[in-house]
């Protein structure tokens, strides 16, 4: 790390430079580039998304998306996952390029940043382990509970449910969320959380299982207070198979 | 502008600083932040996109996206409009943001650049126009015949292309590359030449038709050499209208 001496020096060859060469610095780009991370979690009907706390200044202190600036020699997707780790200590091997937010040139008000957010998707039985582990920095906050955020990232949420809500007709995104065995009533309670309404159990059910990627096994519920239930669980083999014939995933909502 | 006296100044500063403070610059981000348009457009069964001819060096010359450095203050999508503006003198009123490019590190060789890559179509009767006006920057290229690009841009125009095809089976978005009037064979055509599969014409027509926003007008055809055609005409008020009653468009092909 710098002297105090060193780090004095440069900053004020470069406030000289700032101030007698303004017409040059406002012709070098000053934007900075981050990465946010939008992990959602599902558990017991409730979708979570994870959140850490940030101090700003001496006396602010605001829940935000993980995230931070990009290494000069780091991949964008590397990145994401580095401060994910860092800041939360959760390991995600895949995330999904949302979208770049930098039309609001103010959404930093310190600088101008350009965030570049990436999505995913998070099996339910790692909620409770983070949740002991890093409660003070890290938390998993249910959708309905997200509070005021720094920055833009209420926004960025929103988007990033908007997308989830859309893949879930068209991709099988919803085992993703779910730990390995799940109840059919548990997948079907996901897909009403998510959509925010009700769907045809029976329809969706029918539907679900002619896929054949969807397989019962021999595991069964002692948990439920009802008649005993079949665990389920998704075939990923039978899924990649069936999309190289030119399968297409589609569930219809009314 | 700099008077050379203060450039060479402001030069020896910089290269003082980098040297003696290199542990310093290295904590620094220098990654600079660009934006590129694919601009698609629609011609006699061929599909176009819009590219710019670029020097770097004394010789090399190379065909690549229209695109440059993001402003300071200026928000993404001002910054892709004006780049348009300026290197190929095409307005597009409405720009879609496919994906930001910055995982390979090296994408650009002079520096880090990390490009945020939108995509528009343009109406067909725009093709002839600007390859009049602009031939020696700016040409309109067959999709087929794109040559080597400069930068990663052969990669970021197929995962437009990829988008394009996507898109169309779940948005009118054919509509954008036709003129105003159009021959219900030239739709079939475009679709056959975005999908590059034969469609089968029938059902397509039939399908398109029960919406109910694509409209037969009462031109006629007088080119044509086979029996007199309708033109049709795309209701974008109807449509609206559809979507707000929960409407979904979505064409499947075999």
């Amino acid at each position: 790390m710098l002297l105090e001496k060193e780090a004095f020096f440069v900053d004020t060859l470069l406030h000289y430079l700032c101030v007698n060469f303004t017409h040059l610095f406002s012709m070098i780009q000053n934007i900075r580039i981050a990465v946010d991370a939008i992990v959602f979690g599902y558990q017991n009907g409730k979708l979570y998304v994870l959140l850490i706390q940030q101090k700003f200044g001496t006396s602010e202190t605001y829940w935000a998306l993980p995230g931070g600036l990009v290494g000069n020699d780091e991949p964008l997707k590397e990145a994401v996952q580095r401060e994910l780790r860092e800041e939360t200590n959760v390991e995600v091997n895949y995330l999904e390029q949302l979208y770049t937010f930098g039309d609001d040139v103010y959404r930093d008000t310190r600088n101008r940043v350009i965030s570049v957010a990436y999505f995913a998707l998070v099996d339910s039985s790692k909620l409770s382990i983070k949740a002991d582990t890093d409660a003070e920095h890290a938390q998993w906050i249910e959708i309905n509970q997200i509070p005021n955020l720094a920055f833009d990232h209420n926004k960025i949420v929103q988007k990033a449910i908007e997308r989830l809500k859309a893949k879930l007709t068209y991709q099988p995104i919803g085992f993703d969320l779910l730990p390995k065995y799940f109840l059919f009533s548990e997948l079907e309670t996901l897909y009403c959380t998510i959509l925010e309404k009700e769907i045809d159990r029976r329809n969706f059910r029918k539907k679900i299982l002619s896929f054949g990627f969807v397989e019962e096994t021999d595991k069964i519920s002692v948990h439920n207070t009802g008649r005993p239930a079949k665990f389920f669980q998704f075939n990923t083999k039978k899924y990649n198979q069936l999309l190289q014939e030119g399968f297409h995933f589609e569930i219809k909502f009314a």
